[in-house]
């Protein structure tokens, strides 16, 4: 093939993508799915109803403005100034994306040169490794260490950042770090004084925050979701990104927004109109309407950011004492909805298997899926080369899914360790 | 301010645009809008039910294939087969990407380095001159120049390309050429051996052609569409691009598609699975519903690929001879849903305007919309700096629109001649 038909130097290397090889794994339909973090619950009437409604209504089938729809930014503005110290103003310090993803690449884009250094939290939502590549910058990973738990029941908060390995890893070249919070996959959720040892460095070092916090409405009781922005000298270099599909348990809709101050997001809304110019507006519509309709209950536990965490809460607890009932030591989430197991406990057999260069937990979940029809997602996927050792005998279950997704969930993993003893 | 919290190189001096800038403008509802291309007939009624259908199922509101929903790249393989030698191969030869926006940015990123030199054809759509400085490569900008036409009608077949001044834009460095056939804001639709002096020239320099065919089905009696990539030795070079929002009247789905050969198409896979992973599953699924239905009756006038064209040509010849009759004379455009026309004969005075450096066109939409209530798009902003004085006598009118609104647009435009004269 000639020189010329060839991709651009950019992307090479960047093709490797966890979710499309787990998610063809898991299309077999018999197969019980734990992977993706995809609810199979129904998502709230009311949201479905406003996307059929708006559908019918001719204009909101056509173009609408490139950096959010008018009556979602305005609904974003007025749900989201009960949570900052400031207002936020709709037209310059929100941004409406195609999904989170779409947010965390506008700002890596639009904020992060090539030499750049981007400091980033190991394990991670897998995109964050590409993308600071794809800007030319270079990736310096912190991996998250286990306290000794004594006995103890093994938390999501035992996870944590040495604080002086982070200071580490600081210095004059490095423009920002991404945060996760409710953090994919450990369900960790920052506190006070963690945030408040990055929000140090930050500042002393001129750094921005890229704020990933998607899950901000899943924590469960005794936490509380915390917003580096709200932190003394934050707000001027944060960028808070947010989902539609999160927030609704409409992943499909792939609608998210990023909030900061104007002289961050203007540089966002530049990649935007050089990319995608708009999202879609019937999606924006329905979910501005949908957002009136929670904005207006916040405080009633009928309230779609009150109900679901208390719905996932149970099935929480019901995925950890499933996987402590099979001699498992799951790490329990604060927030989110997966849940992570060292599973090198459980009993498999994949001496067949034939790449056997992949990291143990790639051979585990495709030799469960194969052989015991359960699905997850490998956690060294959210590792870099060098930490993926660490991390490899870790699978993680999402457990936004109906009753009798986790009856047939359960059902496996006990014939499974019935069989083994 | 300090100096970290600033933008990344590659979007310096890509912040303007000329879509903020005029729709911000003609948002005044007094204001009659020919300006941006935004249809205000009602889309077909089928293709609005689909999707308030599609939104009631729990499943289509969640994430789908990242690379385009199975149904919908089924239904896109199925109906270009038909006007493609070859078949299509629904999952490697086609990318479902957010509006033909999405793939213009996804083939740019994914195929053009730093360095490269991209053809472009000028007038053009706006945003492949900043698509094209963010990959960091240098658009090589050629003019459609007008042919004299000896009181004839003038017809956007008067203007071409010179075949010797396109040879001698391309060189070694040239990655790729962009097509736009039929053409905005010009109308024109690109001849057989229009097309074929630029595939003799893409394969001489083995360059890629990227060529935007978004208002494919939208072509005028003694008119047909051809596509670049059906010529010998193109379909190996090409990426052609389309749209869902100019296909059906719903340019709010933003949704479009790239097809090429998979060793093109793997490229702009890879952008996708880093910048926004995913576009919305019930748009994706309503769509290709809506295919169906179309797909079915092809033959048929009722069929919107036919309906909707012939429908357009009425109020094209309405344009023309309303634009005529105030003594204009417009470029009748053979496809497309944009008329041009030369403005400076119509009386307008904006001595008093601030801003005297901007091009004549700028200004006299600026005036046109504050004093006489009807909109429209300067049509230099479809060109480049050096080029802006060629074209800054012509603005844009887009016809894809009501009765009514045509009637308003032509009591303004007749009384403001009544004035002058
Ligand atoms: C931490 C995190 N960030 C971002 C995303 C992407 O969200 P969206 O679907 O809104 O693009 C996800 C989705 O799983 C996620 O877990
Ligand atoms: C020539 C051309 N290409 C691309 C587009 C963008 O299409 P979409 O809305 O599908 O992104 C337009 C929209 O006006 C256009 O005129």
């Amino acid at each position: 093939m000639s020189s010329k038909l060839k991709n651009a130097k950019r992307i090479e290397g960047l093709d490797k993508n966890v979710w499309i090889e787990f998610t063809k794994l898991a299309a077999d339909p018999s197969v019980v799915n734990l992977g993706q973090g995809l609810p199979d619950i129904s998502p709230p009437n009311y949201v479905k109803e406003e996307l059929s409604k708006v559908a019918a209504i001719d204009s909101l089938n056509q173009y609408t403005r490139g950096f959010g729809h008018p009556s979602l930014v305005k609904a974003l503005s007025c749900l989201y100034e009960k949570f900052y110290q400031n207002r936020i103003n709709p037209d310059k310090e929100i941004l409406v994306t195609v999904g989170a993803y779409g947010s965390l690449f506008n700002a890596i884009q639009g904020l992060i040169d090539e030499g750049d250094e981007v400091i980033v939290i190991v394990p991670f939502y897998d995109c964050y490794e590409p993308m600071v590549r794809m800007a030319g910058a270079t990736p310096v990973f912190i991996p998250l260490r286990a306290k000794p738990v004594d006995g103890k029941k093994w938390s999501s908060s035992d996870w944590t950042l040495d604080p002086e390995e982070l200071a580490s890893k600081f210095n004059s070249k490095t423009k920002a770090i991404i945060l996760n919070t409710p953090h994919n996959p450990l369900g960790k959720v920052f506190t006070n004084s963690e945030l408040q040892v990055i929000a140090d460095l930050c500042i002393k070092y001129d750094a921005l925050c890229i704020s990933d916090e998607v899950y901000e409405w899943l924590v469960y009781t005794g936490n509380k979701h915390l917003k580096i922005a709200t932190f003394p000298g934050m707000w001027e270099r944060t960028v808070t990104i947010g989902s539609a599909g999160k927030t609704f348990s409409v992943t499909g809709w792939k609608l998210g927004w990023s909030i900061g101050p104007k002289h961050l997001i203007k540089h966002l809304q530049t990649v935007q109109q050089n990319t995608i110019y708009t999202c879609a507006t019937p999606l924006q519509e329905a979910l501005a309407q949908a957002f009136w309709i929670d904005i207006k209950r916040m405080d009633d536990p009928e309230c779609y950011f009150n109900s679901l965490p208390k719905e996932l809460e149970v099935k929480r607890d019901r995925m950890v004492r499933l996987l402590e009932s099979v001699g498992l030591t799951p790490i329990v989430p604060d927030g989110g909805y997966f849940i992570i197991a060292d599973v090198s406990l459980l009993d498999a057999d994949f001496s067949d298997m034939k790449d056997s260069s992949e990291p143990y937990d790639y051979k585990f979940v495709k030799w469960m899926t194969k052989n015991k029809k359960l699905s997850a997602i490998p956690v060294s996927a959210f590792c870099n080369a060098e930490t993926k050792s660490q991390f490899e005998k870790f699978v993680r279950f999402c457990f936004i899914k109906k009753d009798s997704t986790l009856d047939a969930a359960e059902a496996i993993i006990k014939a499974w360790k019935r069989q083994a003893s």
